[in-house]
């Protein structure tokens, strides 16, 4: 293990290593490697790479670095985010509202599965972020009416889980549709999990994997959260609920491994904590919530750590993972980790010693440049200093332009994984005030 | 410590027993006489017992029974909560909306302090509720006035420390102007704790502690939340942000005591479970909040406790406190403990092995009849089972009815104590699922 920064001395840097030694553990080129192991490099028929998501294009590298036979595939991962390769064809498409390119690449991928035999191997590689990369809609649902149920989705506060299961019922490619296409052909998923229950037919809403849910699951949904649907899908899906489920055909084998999840990225940064002297105390890997009042919990929790040694003695870092919503009141610009911070920056009003990082695993927290942001007691005076009111921003959502403003945002560029948010507060020893 | 009922076989009596055991160590019967034992019970003056707030009779009631010279005084609390004094005048009031009574009981001690000299000795028992006892509006606001900016407050989301710093400023008694009425008579003040802080100056607005905040803070308070100001409370604003501050006069000795807290009931659980063999997690007692996303994250710890034996292993309980609030969005009964509790259920989804309670320590949750309320995995399966809709009932903010139609409310009574809410959430060992 390197050697980290010093948590007393170098608080931000020794954080960010903690987020480097995270996001290192989900790293698909370190890890998809292992998992082929037992693959028989050349047989009878093709070996076929399918994919989607923020990190399948560095999936797909890995799978090519180690493979020695003949291999082929397509891939479609988020724009920006796309890897050289050689042998599998790597798509970009538009992430988190889907578009044209995702659409094409969709029905691409589903006439490369269809084509697939008994003697053909399938290696699917799915990421977080392949929900809205994936994109076909369902027979009768335009691209459009799609589009305006899946932003009404990201704007309602409905979380990951909820906004995947509508996502799979009006799609002709997610919830196993993909998996179900390769019909006769053994398939391999490997997932790179974002979401808190680390659920394989959640992730990128499961194209290879069944879907046990039922379209009235996602009617209930879409009536909690009270999206407005257009015509056509409130059609679609009153016929669909009035339908008999047709039986499965003969399919092939499957099987699925859970390649990276966030409790990896959480244990890793817990062993560099560990190994500087500073208690690590993993909170949870699928810890939900409102950003702004899960921010309040954590500076509950730290407060406590400072105050009363519990529930870890001071130096002590908390380890969160998961995935927080953002329900959007203003009109500002950020991300959930960056709302995170800011939150807890106020929460904790300058408490000495404590210092915070939030960011995505990703390396893009929202549609920003940026990962995430770092907060430190002095953050809320440095932000009035430059004119900044931190609880102003805050009510409109407007988390980045105050980090950016102190220079405290965490810039990584895209980290060709993702396994959601990463949070880390430490809680320095012995603040004498 | 007694015997308490066995965590596997028995877990919703073992958790109500984690419960009585917080109450049992913030019971001013039990805690008052302590911090009495060096006043002299005879001197040249009066011993005068002023008080206010949910815990204070049983305060006021305490003090009497150890104390053997003479004594007398005014105490107001909440209606339901006096209990039997003979030297000292408990009065009953409305909470958490000031009433007629208060604002009579409040000049009534303003003039008895008033009336005090250099002689006489004060003990203030204050404790959480008594910000809507002691009411008395300052010059030219009217009761009206104050009680709509109140209700507005109490529904806006703000948390406790904000609405008291507002109720400071539009009051003629609390922010510390009971205690200088006193002038030069010695003032001890032992404060029960209801608030996060723990911050004497909070607790019932701090009648008998000076004051830091501003007007000017009142008024940013006032606007965060958008609370529309009747013009009396506008114009007496404006015109107290213009003066500048008295110069304070010449007052006698002051002392003040946290004699509960938060910490000292979760502790005094605590102790309970690890005499039972069950790891206390001790997550805070200042835990605020939008009452279903601190469910949110309590779940989440639960989970990452039941799944990777982090941050405690099982069989654990979280224990925490402090005071989530509730945006009030639709028209159901129900405390936000309930709420909480109702959340936990959606959110833990049936995880087997999982059960909670939460309540609050004042034995009234909310406005209803209940302290708070119990969770088991069946928790959703029995509601469903009567015809309630979980989700639907928590997106009206109507959690009493479905508890008390399962026989899950924790009902107490008044427990003539008060440090806020008390959350303790039991992960059993090895659940086979």
């Amino acid at each position: 293990m390197p050697h980290s920064p010093d948590a007393a001395s170098e608080p931000r840097a020794f954080l960010r290593s903690l987020f480097d030694a995270a996001v290192a553990a989900v790293d698909p080129a370190r890890i998809v490697p292992r998992h082929l192991d037992g693959l028989p490099r050349r047989h009878r028929g093709r070996t076929v790479v399918l994919g989607a998501g923020k990190a399948s294009a560095a999936m797909a590298q890995a799978v090519e670095r180690c493979w020695d036979g003949p291999i082929e595939g397509l891939v479609v991962t988020r724009y920006g985010h796309a890897l050289p390769c050689e042998r599998i064809e790597i798509v970009e498409a538009a992430h988190p509202v889907p578009d044209a390119a995702g659409l094409a690449v969709s029905r691409r991928m589903m006439e490369l599965a269809r084509s697939l035999t008994a003697d053909d191997r399938v290696i699917a590689l799915i990421s977080g972020g392949g929900s809205a990369l994936l994109t076909l809609p369902a027979d009768g649902i335009s691209f459009e009416d799609k589009r305006a149920v899946n932003a009404a989705l990201l704007k309602s506060g409905a979380n990951i889980g909820e906004m995947n299961c509508v996502r799979r019922h009006l799609s002709a490619i997610k919830g196993g549709r993909l998996g179900a296409a390769c019909g006769p052909a053994s398939v391999l998923t490997l997932v790179l999990s974002d979401v808190p229950t680390d659920d394989p037919a959640v992730v990128a809403s499961g194209p290879t994997i069944a879907d046990t849910s039922t379209v009235a699951n996602a009617i209930e949904i879409l009536r909690r959260y009270k999206i407005e649907l257009p015509p056509a899908v409130q059609a679609f899906l009153a016929a669909r609920a009035a339908q008999p489920v047709a039986a499965p055909t003969a399919l092939g084998p499957r099987e699925h491994r859970m390649i990276a999840t966030a409790q990896h990225a959480l244990e890793a940064a817990a062993a560099v904590a560990r190994a500087a002297g500073i208690a690590p105390l993993i909170l949870g890997g699928s810890i939900e919530g409102e950003s702004r009042d899960v921010a309040l919990v954590h500076a509950g929790i730290a407060r406590q750590i400072a105050q009363h040694g519990q529930p870890a003695r001071a130096p002590a870092v908390i380890l969160s993972g998961g995935e927080t919503t953002v329900t959007v009141r203003g009109d500002g610009r950020g991300g959930r980790n960056m709302e995170f911070a800011l939150a807890l920056a106020i929460a904790l009003d300058g408490a000495p010693g404590i210092h915070a990082l939030a960011c995505d695993t990703d390396g893009i927290d929202g549609v920003e440049d940026a990962a995430g942001s770092l907060i430190a007691p002095d953050t809320l005076t440095r932000m009035r200093a430059v004119g900044i009111d931190p609880r102003a921003a805050l009510a409109r959502n407007d988390a980045y332009p105050p980090f950016a403003a102190l220079g405290d945002l965490v810039v990584t560029g895209p980290t060709h994984t993702n396994v959601n948010d990463f949070r880390a507060i430490l809680i320095q020893a012995d603040q004498d005030t």
